[in-house]
């Protein structure tokens, strides 16, 4: 689907591409194209700013529009392999600073958080206040979560291939708690769970609040997560759950096609290993279909699913589920036994904001933001920063993985930006090895001011310094 | 303070007891007694429906009031010792029978719940509404707490004698939340944790959680944890730290005085071991003045201090917070690592209810209306259970601890019960070792009804039946 405008913008950018405007050369005037495309001339502006965020045309004061190249052969990061051993989780201790006032104080590159410019707040304030007038509704305790709320997730895990009912759905405070709740249902402190690597470091806190040991799988950059690696992995190792993010997995962006989740899904079931799949990114797709989740491959019930509308609707929510499959026991206990209940009146404003339809169009329009907030930070990036930088290209998300040429540490790089009030998340925090340190993460779900841009050209600036002085 | 009425129904009660009125005498007419204490006939009528629910009028018609003994007689239970050697914790199952839909299929006097009755439902909704038009800060991720709830908090805990500022305060998912916060911010898995007995069961379901092991050590039904044996077990154990209900405790009902609170602190503080301070009561206390959390008496910041608003503003809001002491860094990491923030729009809601005076005002109501229930359920279990039958007569809070003759199981009589529909907790909950098999709870936080007047004389009936057939 997509805008018109943005149709428009990706069959420019073709033409600019397969060189029909060249380089340098001036862009035929608005009316014209307006006439030749058969479209507003108000569309054909959208159009010229979409593709001026790309980096593909420069607007030059009363003289219009001018193509440019962005440096569209910024590679993307190559795979890494990681080390074939298990070792306990730790989490960085960083993790907790890029949380800490961070919008406040400093430009909020770091967290995986989006701008509420991203986010459906008049909508979701006006479900709000129907669910505030329910009366005693709100005020119930709801477990193990509120009636409507399930019966509306189910609708859509089943739109999304998982077949399901209500009382197959479980609510939790976000995807974070889900995870922690489903490893709680299938290991013991101690155990090896399987992760990808690089891997986003609010898993590697729910391994070491449950005590686990992890070995960290490498993922491609586009294709996910190693499907040979982790074969190895469960033929050497008792590994007893295996945790990944399928769909546009933070921070590489990656995706696994059907075919693999199909294989990982199969491969795990045959091993007796319990796949637990974080598909949070899921509805914030680039291309033209939702993926479908691991878990809509799962024919006996051994995945646990886990979203939450952190990323889409609001972090503030703290709104998650899960569908824990065969677990369904023991990840209810978890939950009561952890505290009891997730809070009611989220539940209720995120289900009539559902069932009045709200969420699918607002999701249309968000994905074309977020998309071309992530192709304009990919442009800036490319320009930004010293040769032999490559940026991921994700399908999906709102986050970019940058690897600096080889002796630029990306942890130097965050405390040198953090003293210039510019805040990014350093790559070490990505692995519990020592991997990772030539590369960081963007959050590209901001909205796209001077002081973005200066920060994207400053980091830039900094590395090549970084670079020049090793 | 109390209501004028409630004032009148103690000095009547006080009457009764001194004999002015005998069992089976007429009470002198409202208007005879509005005289003779100089208020309306509608307060003296209030007194009267007052203290025919304690049990101490009975309203004959066209005759008046009439003066009975409620079984004033009816014993407190004695305290019990207990097996003085660590043991893993373990939450029974039964645990979270208690709480699927019971309301809506049984009578409700297991879960330790308030019926809506008891809450401020039409105030927390205003202040939902308020808070629901509050835009973006609304859907905003609160880490480690909104600012404005954590000042309301301070404001409230410097009250109680707690010196601090927001900066200490940690917004939780409830008590439950803060408890095993606590647990996890100092203990390691397999460490002793010394709690007090009998002992509420969720205390047990946080433990298991974070999978530590416990000695109990016994709780007087009225002044609370016995210091002596908690003294000893420090000697003969390595307890690396001590959780205790200090005021109103489920399901005693015990509170400790200043003195015991203060020596309680001083005990562990010299011991090296903290304090874990579960305050969830203390609010809802039926003597002239709030007791004081233990907290208060804490000058090396070795106290954790938790709480929530589950048991007076609403138990859906899961909103709760602690007051972690010197180990508030390790308690906030956990928390973001559990679940990185609680929601924020309860935070708000709750914020603006305190700042307008709103809490105090419907706690004044509220204690009244627990006090009232409390005594109206302790009378008809006085009359309606066998002989050897004794009850707590709590301080505060909301539930009744019942001991039944010693052969009456109460296990079997909770199986019983439930086939009829009548819920309740049996003792077996309340301890990891086997005892309490002739205890059980009983919530008295429901409106009082014919049918919940029915469930109490039947649940007598099958206890006499039971004690008859042993």
């Amino acid at each position: 689907m997509g805008m018109l405008y943005n149709h428009l913008a990706d069959q420019l950018q073709t033409l600019i591409h397969e060189g029909v405007y060249r380089e340098g050369e001036r862009l035929p005037g608005v009316r014209v194209l307006s006439r030749q495309f058969g479209v507003s001339v108000s569309t054909i502006l959208q159009a010229h700013q979409t593709l001026e965020g790309r980096g593909y045309l420069e607007a030059r004061e009363r003289s219009g529009y001018f193509v440019r190249l962005p440096r569209l052969d910024t590679p993307e990061p190559k795979m890494e392999l990681t080390r074939a051993e298990p070792m306990p989780a730790t989490a960085r201790e960083m993790a907790l600073e890029l949380c800490s006032d961070e919008r406040t104080r400093s430009v909020p590159l770091a967290a995986a958080i989006p701008h509420p410019d991203f986010l459906p707040v008049r909508q979701i304030q006006q479900a709000t206040l129907w669910a505030a007038r329910h009366g005693t509704e709100v005020l119930d305790y709801a477990f193990p979560g509120k009636a409507e709320f399930r019966r509306q997730i189910a609708q859509r895990m089943n739109g999304l291939g998982c077949l399901c009912t209500a009382d197959d759905v479980l609510t939790t405070n976000g995807a974070q708690e889900a995870m922690i709740l489903g490893l709680r249902s299938v290991t013991s402190p101690g155990d090896i769970v399987a992760i990808e690597s690089p891997c986003f470091p609010g898993i590697l806190q729910a391994l070491e609040v449950v005590g686990l040991q992890v070995i960290e799988i490498p993922s491609h950059p586009t294709d996910g997560l190693s499907l040979e690696g982790l074969q190895l992995a469960l033929e050497q190792w008792p590994v007893k759950a295996c945790l990944v993010v399928t769909n546009h997995s933070n921070p590489l962006g990656a995706k696994l096609s059907d075919e693999r989740k199909q294989a990982l899904v199969t491969m795990l079931n045959a091993a007796g290993v319990p796949l637990i799949d974080d598909d949070i990114y899921g509805d914030l797709y680039f291309g033209d279909h939702r993926p479908r989740p691991a878990k809509a491959f799962d024919r006996s019930g051994n995945v646990i699913y886990c979203s939450s509308f952190s990323k889409t609707i609001s972090p503030g929510l703290r709104l998650g589920w899960m569908l824990p499959g065969r677990y369904f026991p023991q990840a209810k206990q978890q939950k009561y036994f952890s505290n009891l209940a997730t809070a009611s009146l989220p539940q209720l404003a995120v289900s009539r904001f559902l069932e009045q339809g709200g969420y699918e169009r607002y999701l249309r329009v968000a994905r074309q933001q977020y998309r071309d907030a992530v192709e304009r930070m990919r442009v800036a990036v490319g320009h930004a920063f010293p040769e032999g930088t490559a940026v991921s290209r994700p399908q999906g998300g709102f986050v970019l993985w940058v690897q600096l040429p080889v002796n630029v540490s990306g942890t130097q790089l965050y405390r040198k930006a953090l003293e210039e009030g510019i805040n990014i998340a350093p790559g070490r925090m990505f692995s519990i090895s020592d991997k990772y340190e030539n590369y960081l993460r963007l959050n590209a779900a901001n909205p796209w001011t001077e002081r973005v841009e200066f920060a994207i050209r400053r980091l830039g600036t900094l590395a090549s310094e970084m670079l020049k002085g090793s």
